[in-house]
């Protein structure tokens, strides 16, 4: 009994690791070679496993991909609660601004961005992914501070999204600008204003 | 003398009228192939000039592309003087948003973008061609509004360029979200409120 009960758990805990080995494979590849030329082999090659390890867990490279890129983008980000919604602010956006430039975000992201442009299929799995998570993000920093009453009843969530990543994404990933000491405590105060601001 | 001073003003124009043509190929191919799969013939094809044509203006394919693209992204972006920060902010933004929801836009930045990541050399191009001109931009905007007394003096033009074209390319570029009619009026009020909030 105790063999048989152990011999599921260790193929379980075999099942994980070979997921996580395929996962870094899947977002080094991506990195070096985008995702254009990412191939299955090269995957199966790098995460030293076979190509049916990676077929029985997704149907096709499309199907892979977008799985562990929304995985990964969702456990990036959690919801902070610090006490003040300059707080949770400043909090999400350093988490974010480590993660827009660390190397393998800094490479896979941009290049995701150009397959979306081209493939609406991606784009689609992309822009579903953030929004949902972006839009409960917002609701719940915004919920908080209303709550406190930091914000006015009825501040715009979408609006709180667009304030809260543009910004930074802007600088970061686009202009690539360095990122001062005191910016992201500039950038917590700015958001605050600009959602009093347009709020009717 | 009437037909020798016509002949050079004829091939003044018949050389505008070239580049203008590879102009417009070079951004056709760049939305519909990308950068990386973009040659020199298939530009001149498109254009219906020799490739001599091309390499008289331009030494290489880098040169060629970031050349243009600087141009046309420079030419995309006037310096409004509305006679209020909030209307010349409407009107830059909303040059911004038509510009990055154009077709042929929307097809190129996120390629460059990806491109700019692989490739050290546009990356530099692009955000040097970028900084310089937005540098600029909110300069002139945020000091038009300080002698207006909108804002206060010293307000932070670095950070005026990421709250005024942050938001706006999050939401069209990245989450591709629809604007609504009175987002760029909203997101006025807000760019407003984030400066003076921001503001040591």
């Amino acid at each position: 009994m105790a063999t048989t009960k152990r011999a599921p758990a260790g193929a379980a805990v075999l099942r994980g690791d070979i997921t996580v080995a395929i996962r870094n494979a899947v977002m080094n590849e991506l990195a070096e070679v985008g995702y254009g030329r990412l191939s299955i082999e090269a995957v199966a090659r790098r995460a030293g496993v076979g190509k049916t390890a990676i077929y029985r867990r997704w149907s096709n490279k499309l199907e892979m991909v977008m799985e562990i890129v929304s995985d990964v983008a969702e456990r990036k980000v959690p919801l902070p609660d610090t006490g003040s919604f300059a707080g949770d602010l400043e909090l999400l956006m350093m988490i974010v601004s480590r993660a827009l430039q660390h190397r393998i975000a800094s490479q896979i992201i941009p290049d995701l961005m150009a397959e979306a442009a081209r493939n609406p299929q991606i784009a689609e799995t992309l822009q579903r992914a953030l929004r949902t998570h972006q839009q409960a993000l917002a609701e719940k920093l915004v919920g908080q501070a209303v709550a406190r009453g930091e914000l006015p009843e009825g501040t715009d969530a979408g609006l709180a999204v667009d304030m809260m990543l543009g910004p930074l994404y802007w600088r970061l990933a686009i202009a690539r600008e360095p990122v001062a000491d005191d910016y992201l405590e500039k950038l917590a105060l700015a958001v605050t204003g600009a959602l009093r601001a347009a709020h009717p």
